[in-house]
């Protein structure tokens, strides 16, 4: 198993590009490509005692680096010698199974579906990361990729992302639930209503699990393996439970840090404080898979440190033995509507 | 200042809206009208020590209830004696100044749409709750009133969500902002970037304060004062919220009684930890107005107790007399969509 890093992509870039995938080739048993300036990938070897990549490790040189003011859709081909463009390209051409980047999601998202492609017949990429839930997490898509949908977009979606929930999560038949505003089959708006009929026929013919509607507290608290959304409303989702994260987390350092007193109550409970702080982590996730694109992609976060870099590897090693692209591609006959349906 | 209640409405009723509405006599100052099962809310009386009404203590007595099993569109007008339709006519008749209720929202919207009206001019009513966050509390509106909108119903929903900020909570100059899911005025879907226009224009010419685009994100962080969304999206925002704190509270309570040395550490910051549980404790706000309508309706949550109750009839009282609506009257011109304008 072989992983291309973009080296260059994200708010730590190269140190902890570099620095998590010498330890995920130590950890993880893969072996990493990284793409990106020689020079700097070298010198952050340099200061970890490293004369020379170690074995499993290689170096592929690209000049230029996709910056946040580039335009997310034309980057890559504007800068063909970005580590994100001969990255890409490196995996379309066979010569790792996987692709990380840390860098912009849009360059990323526009550079993969125009270089790696999409399955045949799937109609949009989505980004589905797993978030934290009630259950131990579970598959949001889309939160982003594409802010408007039409029912069949959201039908590949549920497809999709059971999947993932089957086969990178561990979860026999997961249960797919559509976001929406209220349990009833007539809630949201027309895009709900006809995504609904679509998902449950979907379940009548047995191939996903579809369990109704879903609100999203219950989402959060862990009521399905799967949440099916339009980017625009997944985005919503995603972005409200990091805020609220955030802010329940600053309310909570006051708490502890109001005196002498409370700050000896943090030190009592100073394990479990850790352990509830990682829940809201994206490190801890690891990065955010592109579902529907014809080879793994994975999103690092912006913010990652060594240890996101080495998650979103381990993520990336196991998105490509799961067998999930093939998949899809031998069912996406029946995520499709012919047709004769849509004239209905 | 009179408010008149639903004694009847929520899942503690009738003890908590008596017990609370008897406490918002005697701290605020306020008279009210409790409409319901007469014996009923004497029983509770009685509980309390009182043989009758105290002074500023009305009863009219109302028969039927309006149940969750109802359909909230009908449920009014099937139910003439229910503690919900008499008191919203008692509303329309001028015999109260504010009507508070915490029974099903749902029928509450139809109910005073149908009896009090829109003001004249506004399409449609919005749920207007004030959310906890990083700037002590902002207007969202709509969560869930209107599911889908147009532009001009989102223009709406903005000058009716900065005057709530202005009048009710007393911010000066409020921020306005539309929930999207990227700063730029092309992010999001049509309505987004359609309503962005209207909301510039509004800006320009010096009636609302419009700052942008605003991610869920910052917004549950403090950036704005006043959320525009429409009611899906808006009632995806505030349930995930919801959720979410739910879901951390329950993690941290699992941190605090793991053994004896984390339940030391709970006594600690006991008071700290208090307060922090208030943060996401929608009986502390009080209730959600309901704006758009032509005299003030407060919906309580479902679940509220005496103490919410009693922070529903507070804020009950401080929009009938904040001069919101005779605000939203005159200005209606101003959030309206000509027909020339149409066209374009």
């Amino acid at each position: 198993m072989k992983i291309i890093v973009d080296a260059m992509g994200g708010d730590n870039a190269p140190s902890s590009n570099v620095k998590g995938a010498l330890a995920a080739v130590k950890d993880l048993g893969v072996e990493v490509i990284l793409v990106g300036r020689g020079e700097e990938i070298l010198a952050v070897m340099q200061e970890e005692g490293l004369k020379e990549p170690p074995a499993g490790v290689e170096i592929v040189h690209a000049s230029e680096v996709v910056e946040v003011c580039d335009n997310p859709s034309t980057a890559f081909r504007e800068k063909k010698n970005s580590s994100l463009t001969v990255g890409l390209n490196l995996l379309r051409d066979g010569k790792g199974d996987a692709f990380v980047s840390a860098g912009s999601t849009g360059a990323l998202l526009s550079a993969a579906t125009l270089i790696i492609k999409r399955i045949k017949g799937i109609r949009r990429a989505a980004l589905a990361p797993v978030i934290p839930t009630g259950n131990g997490g579970a598959v949001a898509v889309d939160v982003g990729a594409t802010a408007e949908c039409t029912p069949e977009y959201l039908l590949q979606f549920a497809f999709m992302g059971s999947y993932y929930a089957e086969h990178v999560l561990g979860r026999p038949e997961p249960r797919v639930g559509l976001l929406n505003i209220g349990a009833e089959p007539s809630k949201g708006t027309d895009l709900q209503r006809e995504t609904y009929k679509l998902l449950e026929q979907a379940d009548k013919s047995g191939r996903i699990h579809f369990v109704g509607n879903v609100e999203s507290k219950e989402a959060v608290l862990g009521a399905v393996d799967v949440i099916v959304a339009d980017g625009y409303s997944g985005n919503i989702f995603l972005k409200t439970m990091e805020g609220t994260g955030s802010f329940l987390g600053k309310k909570l350092k006051e708490v502890f840090q109001k005196n002498l007193v409370t700050k000896l109550g943090a030190v009592l409970v100073s394990g479990g404080l850790r352990a509830f702080k990682k829940i809201m982590d994206p490190g801890e996730v690891g990065g955010t898979a592109f579902i529907g694109i014809s080879k793994p992609v994975i999103k690092a976060h912006g913010s990652s440190d060594a240890h996101a870099i080495h998650s979103a590897i381990r993520q990336a090693a196991k998105v490509a033995s799961s067998g999930i692209i093939e998949d899809i591609a031998e069912n996406v006959d029946h995520m499709r509507i012919h047709p004769e349906e849509r004239e209905k």
